[in-house]
């Protein structure tokens, strides 16, 4: 009895050590509304960086499956949020002049990503997924992330040529949209960065002066 | 007596659960030649994406100390590596027309980086590492990464401006760029994004014709 006792002991030891890693992660849904409160993802999550890179590929086949709100939180943070007490973000920008802004497409409606309040402030109602893409299959999927410049920061640039700003903050976008790929990789999402969108027409439905903010990139998340 | 030995035995389980996790990272120097052949990285490794997100910043205090072989591999790989059977690499490229070259710039040399064989091919001998950089702290870094436009792959474009093109292989660049800085978050290294270079200088060293190939993005990455 007692021996039977201490090998189960040592057993139940045992597997708690692999166990507590493989517990499921919570599966919030996503609320829609004028804002949606979003998670700080924690210290230690998804795959290792190795099997996050060994995972990237570019997926063209979605799910019409919403994304938890753990999952949305953590991507647009791997895009654009806070990863340090003095605000700098989880991606570099050229000339840390930050012009990018975050969109997320849902089929509730189109939001503005807030870095420091790390909130989704809705810009319209409806869903306008199929603006965010030239290619169908986006259509339908979870997430399309639209990243558009404000060119206001780049007045401080008045002897650069505007190609060269195009240049840069197009890196500036690939490379939040190169951390959500990473980050879908690590978290079993499919993603892709997609060049092309409904431009004209996204900036008409979010009213941004065309003399002001451009379509730079676009991206699609999902399952 | 035999209470002791069943205590010791189950503080020695619970132990080695941690501690295998904890094993010595090998760590071969880089020996110097016309061909380094690098290691393929492991399918686990480093620290979670979500942590490699939370180290993510650029640094520019580098020590004048080489990577080891376990270390450049895994940074040449994140850039432009294979991650797949059929070929394709750790990062997207726009229209999948692969321009981006990725040089590697050592105290030893300048090494052209090979995906597909996974070697460094050494195109000029001795250190150049001041060339890869507009920023004395890069001088002596262990590791100047400079990206380069080979523009062949776009003369299936003849439609697409210039500017365009030069838009579309940028992304490509920075998308390298920030697989490699997430990488380095990953593994303990610094690293940094940058835009500036001796452009000239380095096409003239490695003979490069400039009606064919541009200076796109450089990068340091370090200890």
């Amino acid at each position: 009895m007692k021996k039977t006792f201490i090998y189960l002991s040592i057993m139940a030891i045992m597997a708690s050590c692999s166990v507590a890693e493989k517990e499921k992660a919570p599966q919030t849904p996503v609320v829609a509304g004028e804002t949606i409160q979003l998670q700080t993802p924690s210290k230690q999550g998804g795959a290792s960086i190795n099997e996050a890179l060994w995972n990237r590929k570019s997926s063209r086949e979605y799910a019409n499956e919403p994304l938890t709100l753990e999952e949305l939180s953590g991507v647009l943070w791997a895009a654009s949020g806070v990863n340090r007490p003095d605000g700098h973000l989880t991606a570099p920008s050229a000339l840390a002049l930050y012009p990018i802004q975050t969109y997320a497409f849902l089929e509730s409606g189109v939001y503005l990503y807030d870095a420091k309040n790390n909130t989704l402030e809705r810009k319209v109602e409806g869903d306008y997924r199929h603006l965010a893409t030239l290619q169908d299959f986006a259509n339908t999927a979870s997430l399309n992330i639209v990243y558009i410049a404000d060119m206001l920061p780049y007045d401080s640039q008045s002897e650069m040529l505007l190609e060269r700003q195009r240049i840069l903050w197009g890196m500036d976008a690939a490379g939040y949209a190169e951390n959500v790929n990473l980050y879908a990789a690590g978290h079993g999402l499919k993603s892709i960065t997609r060049g092309g969108a409904k431009a004209e027409e996204i900036l008409k439905l979010l009213q941004l002066n065309p003399l002001r903010y451009e379509f730079v990139l676009a991206q699609t998340v999902g399952k």
